[in-house]
C-alpha cells in the first residue's frame, strides 16, 4: 500500500529508476527530494576532506564539486581503510550503444581516480544480457556491443593487475550462479514490482535482472579475485538512477551473511538542451560522443547547449547570465579541472562581462582535448587488451 | 480469463502441476482429462508396435502397458528416426531427497530403454538450483544431494559414451545462459502464473527457473555436445506433471527459430496408500525406497499397500479382488516383467481364487530383488565414474 502512494508521488513529480530519468516537467531534478525518497545519505565537505587525507591527493573534481553527492555507508568503508582494511569497486555498463557519449564516461573517470586513490581491485560488469532483454538486440549484437563498450572502458586508463571486466553472458554461472539463487530466494516478486515497478506483461527476463546485477556486489561471486576474501567490503560508484538494484542489495545481504554493499553516487550528466533527465544516447543531439569530431562538438554546443545567458548583449551586459541554468557552465564544472579558471568564469560570466558565446567557445576547446585524448586511448586499445582485462584469473598484485 | 476459470475447475476437481499431484477427493487421477486439459496426445497402441519396429526390440514394459501413456510429437521424432535422423534425449531430477523411491526410478529406467534402442545421446538435468529456492536447503546440500543422485541414476545402466549429467549450479553458464536469456524473453509475468500459478509473494527465483528447465530441449545449450548439429530434434522422457514448462517450451521454440521439443510422458508411481497423488518422498511410509531392506518392503507392502481384495476370505472367494484399486497389481504392472506371470495373477487374483496375501508376497521378492539389483549398481559407483558423466566433454560415439 505504502509503495503504491509512493509511487503515485512519484508520477506527478519526477521520475528517477534505472530506465527513465525524467525531472518534474520543465524543471530540474530535485536530487534533495531523491536523497530523501531513497534513504542515502549526503555526501558533505567533511568526508571529501577526509578522503584527501587518507589518499594524500586531492580529491577528484567529481567529489569537490559535488558531481557525487550522495552515499551509504562509505564513512564505513574509510573507517575501515584507516585501519588498514582494503575494499574492492564495482561498477558496470548496459552496453546498448556503439560509441559511448560524454555521460557515459563520468563513473569511469571516477572510479579510475578511486582505483588509483586507494589502490583497489575493480570489478566491471558489462549486463550485456540486461540490454538483450530489455532492447530489441540479439544475444550475439549485445556481446559485440559490451567487447566494443570495453575498449572505451579500458581507455578510460584502468590498472589491467588491478581490473576485471566481464560480459553477463560469458561470466554468469558457478559462484557467481549461486548467488544469484541465494539472492533470487530473499526477494519476492511484489518487493521488485515495489522497487522496479514491473507490469505483468513484462517478460520474466526482467524480473530475474535484479539479482544479476547485484551478484557482484558480493566477493564470494568472484573465486578467482576473492577466494577466502568473504569479509572483504565493496564500494559502488554510480549514477544515483542505479540505487533501486543496491537498496534490494542492501536489504538482502545480511539475510545471507554478506556485507551490504557501500555506495558513491552521482547526479546526472544533463543533456545539451538542460538539467530536466540524463544524456540520452538515443537522441543524437543531446549528447556528445567520444566520437564527434571538434567540428561536430562546436556545431552541437553552438546549435543545443542550452544557454543562461541574455537574449541581447545589451541585456547580458546589464543581469550577466543565469548560471543555474547555464550548460556550458554545467559541462565545465564536470570538465574543466582548473577551479580559478572555473571560478573566474563563473564570475565574469554571471556579471554579464563575458558572453555565451565566450563560454561556449572554451567549453568547446575543453571537451574536443577530452575527446580527442579519449579517442587516441581507444585507438590504442587492441583486442589482446580486451582479452587480458576480460580474462577469468587471479590478481596477485590487486592491493599493492 | 480463460485461464483464471480453467484454474478454478482445476482447484474443484484435480491439481497436477509440477509441485502438487492431487486427485479430486478420495478418487484416482484422471488421465483423459490430463491429457485434454494439457492438449497433449494420447500414446496408442500403433505407435508402441511402430517403435517396436524401428528399433527391433520388444517394447518396454512402461510402454506395451501404457505407464507412458501420452506424448507430443514422439511421431515426428519417429518419422525422423526412419529416415535416418537421430535425436537427443532429455530427462532430469530435481535433488531434494538423499535416497530415491522406487517412482523416481520409472523415468530413468525409461530413459535407459530409450538410449538403448534408438542408440541416441543423452543429457539428464539435476535441478540443485531449483530444489535450493523451493525448499529449505543450502546451494552445497543441495549440490551434495545432486551428487548423490547422480550415483543412483548412474546405477540404472547408462552409457557413459552417449550421456551426459550436469548440476544447474555447475553448468548454467555460456550457451546454456544465452538460451536461458532468450527464452526469458519470449515469456510474459502474467504467462508463467497462467502456467504455473505463481503468487506476487513468491519469490523471484521461482519466476526465474522455468527457462532453465526450459532451455535443456534445445541442442545449442550443450556446445561441447551438439555443437554445429542446431537442427538435431529432442525427446523428453518424464512424468506428465512437468508438461507445464514443456508447454511454454515449445510455445517459445518457433519464435527463437529451433524446434519445439517431444515428449513421452508417464502416469505417476502412486503412493502404497492408493492412486490419489503420487509417491511422494515427504511421507516415507507412501514411499518404498532403493535403500530399503527386504524386512522393511515386506512390512511397508503388508501394512501400507492399498488391497482390492475383500475384507472375509469368504467374501474374496466369492466376489474376487477389485484389480482398479489394488496397489499390489499396479506395483506388479510397473515391475513384473513376464507378461504371462502378470495376466496370470490378475486372473487368478481378479476371480477369487488367489489372495491379497499371495499377491504381496510376490510383489515383496519382485521389489526386493530390484531393489538389491540397483544398491548393488549403486555401491560399485565410483567418485571417479560421476567426475567422468560429468564431466563438460565432447561424446564423440554418441551415436553409434
Amino acid at each position: 500500500m505504502e509503495k503504491r502512494e509512493d509511487k503515485q508521488e512519484e508520477e506527478q513529480e519526477q521520475v528517477v529508476n534505472p530506465w527513465e530519468v525524467t525531472a518534474k516537467d520543465g524543471g530540474k531534478i530535485d536530487y534533495d527530494k531523491l536523497i530523501d525518497k531513497f534513504g542515502c545519505q549526503r555526501l558533505e565537505e567533511p568526508l571529501v576532506d577526509r578522503v584527501q587525507r587518507l589518499t594524500g591527493r586531492p580529491a577528484h573534481v567529481f567529489l569537490r564539486r559535488g558531481v557525487f553527492f550522495a552515499h551509504r555507508d562509505f564513512d564505513e568503508i574509510l573507517n575501515g581503510y584507516e585501519k588498514g582494511k582494503k575494499f574492492y569497486l564495482y561498477t558496470g555498463r548496459g552496453p546498448s550503444s556503439e560509441a559511448l557519449h560524454l555521460g557515459h564516461l563520468v563513473p569511469f573517470m571516477f572510479t579510475k581516480y578511486l582505483q588509483d586513490a586507494f589502490k583497489v581491485p575493480l570489478v566491471i560488469q558489462l549486463t550485456d544480457d540486461e540490454k538483450c532483454m530489455w532492447k530489441n538486440l540479439s544475444v550475439e549484437e549485445c556481446q559485440r556491443l559490451a567487447r566494443e563498450n570495453a575498449k572505451d572502458i579500458i581507455a578510460c586508463g584502468f590498472d589491467v593487475t588491478k581490473t576485471f571486466i566481464f560480459s553477463d553472458f560469458d561470466y554468469v554461472g558457478g559462484s557467481f550462479y549461486k548467488n544469484m539463487v541465494r539472492i533470487a530466494k530473499c526477494v519476492t516478486y511484489n518487493k521488485v514490482v515495489g522497487i522496479f515497478g514491473f507490469s505483468g506483461e513484462d517478460h520474466i527476463g526482467k524480473v530475474s535482472f535484479p539479482p544479476i546485477q547485484a551478484a557482484p556486489s558480493f566477493p564470494s561471486s568472484f573465486p578467482h579475485l576473492f577466494s577466502g576474501k568473504d569479509d572483504l567490503r565493496c564500494l559502488i560508484p554510480c549514477a544515483i538512477d542505479q540505487d533501486p538494484y543496491f537498496r534490494m542489495t542492501r536489504d538482502v545481504a545480511p539475510r545471507l551473511g554478506y556485507h551490504k554493499p557501500s555506495l558513491i553516487e552521482s547526479s546526472f550528466f544533463p543533456a545539451l538542451q538542460g538539467e530536466t533527465g540524463k544524456m540520452s544516447a538515443s537522441d543524437p543531439n543531446s549528447a556528445i560522443y567520444v566520437t564527434d569530431s571538434a567540428k561536430v562538438i562546436k556545431n552541437k554546443i553552438n546549435k543545443y547547449a542550452f544557454s543562461g545567458g541574455q537574449d541581447s548583449i545589451e541585456k547580458h551586459r546589464e543581469l550577466g547570465a543565469n548560471l543555474e541554468v547555464d550548460i556550458p557552465v554545467k559541462y565545465l564544472s564536470f570538465f574543466l579541472e582548473d577551479d580559478a579558471e572555473l571560478e573566474h568564469i563563473k564570475t565574469e560570466y554571471g556579471a554579464g562581462r563575458m558572453l555565451t558565446g565566450e563560454v561556449k567557445k572554451r567549453l568547446a576547446d575543453v571537451l574536443t582535448e577530452l575527446v580527442d585524448r579519449h579517442r587516441a586511448a581507444r585507438a590504442a586499445v587492441t583486442e589482446e587488451m580486451v582479452d587480458a582485462f576480460m580474462a577469468v584469473r587471479p590478481l596477485p598484485n590487486m592491493f599493492d
